[in-house]
């Protein structure tokens, strides 16, 4: 029965094929749950404290009790602004004030709207060799051409930065944005030293090119110290944070912050309008953030180093150094895992999933789209210690068979 | 100390001045509350349910578990859907699958997403005369023409639709949109009757024009019969529906949806990515829905009923119909005044607002921003009796004054 309408916007052509997925449905359902599921960036279902956020709720919303604070807000809660402001002074050695802080729908909208202030259509837009899916999505959104920049153990490197730069010019596009994840990178858990955080600063304040900074999972760290943020370093308004409660918490209930300078703000705030974040989960993030969170974290944290010791335990007694390799990050939900090139992760994929062992191939991270079946992103933190051994096992039992 | 960052795009060009308001921080803060206030659209804050929906949520996170339906959802939370999917059939007439539902964040999202799918700069959207100014603000947000319509008691008029349609297509523009709140219309307060529905949507088929249907307050029906929706009329497909759970539960929360035809969800879910409603609201807010939400609407609406009579018998007794008249909706929110053309409400305003009585001037609803100083929204919703029968007499007095 249906006229189909005639769109006059191109979508098709502007949409490059990797965006819209392999969905046999309109919005596809969740992926399906596997076994021994390494593609679930998430902290498993026990971890959740479901019950703590419930008494969070309860308790602010009867401190709040029946007042405006219940309408919604264009910036977003202030205490937890205030408290966010206080967190990021004690962690991450940042003065900010909680008018430069804008609650947003989990960091993913902070970065979305970072990118649609900024990018006008064939900008250019720097990002790591590898880099988190949702980023990438943002930024094909606004039609930006990106090149990713090498990087080892300390993240991306200086010099590979200053020549893709000078690429980009001699290509004449205007550079619009550095972005940065610089703790327990996602997806190649690398972390930036601070010298390196210095070094990549100082070369986009010379050439006036705003960083994004994300601070993913920074939070999630079981061994060693917080680092000050690149954006605690930058004395000159260029670097944009953003953060995120949603994995540390409830990874559905999507509270997310961003930090910016008046400037990028004044341009926010005509991009998104008046429509607040959703107040009911920032009511109940703020008080659990308050009362909850920084044991939650002990609890959470002693966990996932559990997984990750019993992931790199699995990865040791299965797998040969001689071909493979894979971070070690000191925190976060994830390892990377790289092979042989002549070992095709993509074709053992398709062996694996029958088995129920899945992850996520670097084809998935990668820049501009192209394949990477030598590197998958391996997440410890959805799974058990017996899933995560059995996995690695079956895994290793494919690799070896291949 | 901050470096200012040269912003390639230019915001301050393609934005039109009243997009950006009159606040003196970046983000202001949430309108000053008046103790008279008939700008505030969202029932009073005794009237929202707070400790029912805390009971919701309690008890379907219960049902839910620890499980993955804890995890982010794009198309949002499927019980949900198939509850709103039954009841606009029982409300509305419609039969709709939960596959062509879509959760969104508030109606607002809805309408952006759509506006975002089908307007490039330049095309032209008609709207009433006068329009919700959130819709306004999505439409100039994508740089459509805005064409306003003449309306009369029954909402937009056939003739002039079609004279609309007729100057737009002589000035060379594609007309992308029609836009209607055929029910209790925001700020008119006027309710199509089903024969305008079906001229009206006639003359969109035939001119091949989608159309966009805010349900907007009509839930909060006091007096009459539902009536069916233009897209229970509609066997074309052209039709997306949009609407809201935030107004009749609580305005912060942030909670509606979007109904559309495949080929429209294909371009929204390309626009708006895998990122879903939050899932926090959308536990609380189904429990609610079906649990509660039949009683909560008796005694929201009777008291709504209550104040808007209240309303109707201030504004009796307090002005002359000779030089004013307002609309007598069945339910909703707010009516619409209108006053002879030698008052000017905007001056009048200046002096209410120091004696703490304060309304929505034409001016904020009008599709092409120039100034309607003898109209105003009047919310009575915001108020109790005592303070709407004071209101309304300072501002008589004012008026009479002048």
């Amino acid at each position: 029965m249906e006229k189909q309408y005639k769109f006059e916007k191109n979508y098709s052509k502007s949409t490059p094929t990797h965006m819209l997925g392999e969905k046999s449905k309109i919005f596809g359902p969740i992926r399906d749950h596997m076994k021994y599921d390494f593609r679930n960036s998430y902290p498993a279902p026990e971890l959740l404290p479901v019950s703590n956020i419930l008494k969070s709720l309860e308790k602010e919303l009867t401190i709040v009790g029946s007042s405006k604070n219940l309408y919604p807000d264009p910036q977003g809660y202030l205490p937890f602004r205030e408290l966010i402001s206080e967190t990021l002074h004690l962690k991450r050695q940042m003065d900010i004030s909680p008018e430069n802080i804008l609650l947003t729908d989990g960091s993913g909208q902070g970065i979305h709207l970072v990118a649609e202030a900024l990018i006008n259509p064939g900008d250019a837009v720097i990002v790591d060799d590898f880099v988190y899916g949702g980023t990438l999505w943002s930024l094909r959104r606004f039609h930006a051409n990106i090149y990713g920049v090498s990087s080892d153990q300390n993240g991306m490197i200086p010099e590979k930065l200053q020549e893709t730069i000078e690429k980009i010019h001699s290509n004449n596009q205007l550079c619009k944005l550095i972005y940065l994840i610089p703790t327990f990178q996602n997806p190649q858990g690398t972390t930036m030293n601070i010298n390196r955080r210095k070094e990549i600063l100082s070369i986009a304040q010379n050439s006036g090119i705003p960083i994004i900074e994300d601070d993913g999972v920074a939070n999630m760290r079981y061994e060693g110290q917080h680092l000050p943020s690149i954006q605690s370093l930058d004395d000159t308004g260029i670097t944009t944070f953003v953060g995120s409660y949603s994995k540390m918490v409830v990874p559905g209930f999507r509270l997310g912050y961003l930090v910016a300078s008046d400037s990028i703000l004044k341009i926010i705030e005509i991009i998104k309008g008046s429509r607040g974040v959703n107040k009911f989960s920032a009511f109940a993030v703020y008080r659990f953030a308050k009362d909850f969170l920084e044991n939650h974290l002990k609890v959470l944290n002693f966990e996932l180093k559990t997984r990750r010791n019993t992931m790199f335990e699995a990865l040791e007694n299965n797998f040969d150094k001689k071909y493979t390799s894979w971070s070690t990050p000191e925190g976060g939900l994830y390892t990377w895992l790289e092979v042989a090139p002549e070992i095709d992760l993509k074709k053992i994929q398709l062996q694996s999933e029958k088995l129920e062992v899945s992850y996520d191939l670097g084809t998935n991270f990668s820049p501009d789209g192209s394949e990477k079946n030598s590197c998958a992103r391996l997440c410890f933190s959805g799974c058990s210690n017996e899933e995560i051994i059995t996995g690695i096992s079956i895994l290793s039992n494919l690799i070896h068979k291949d």
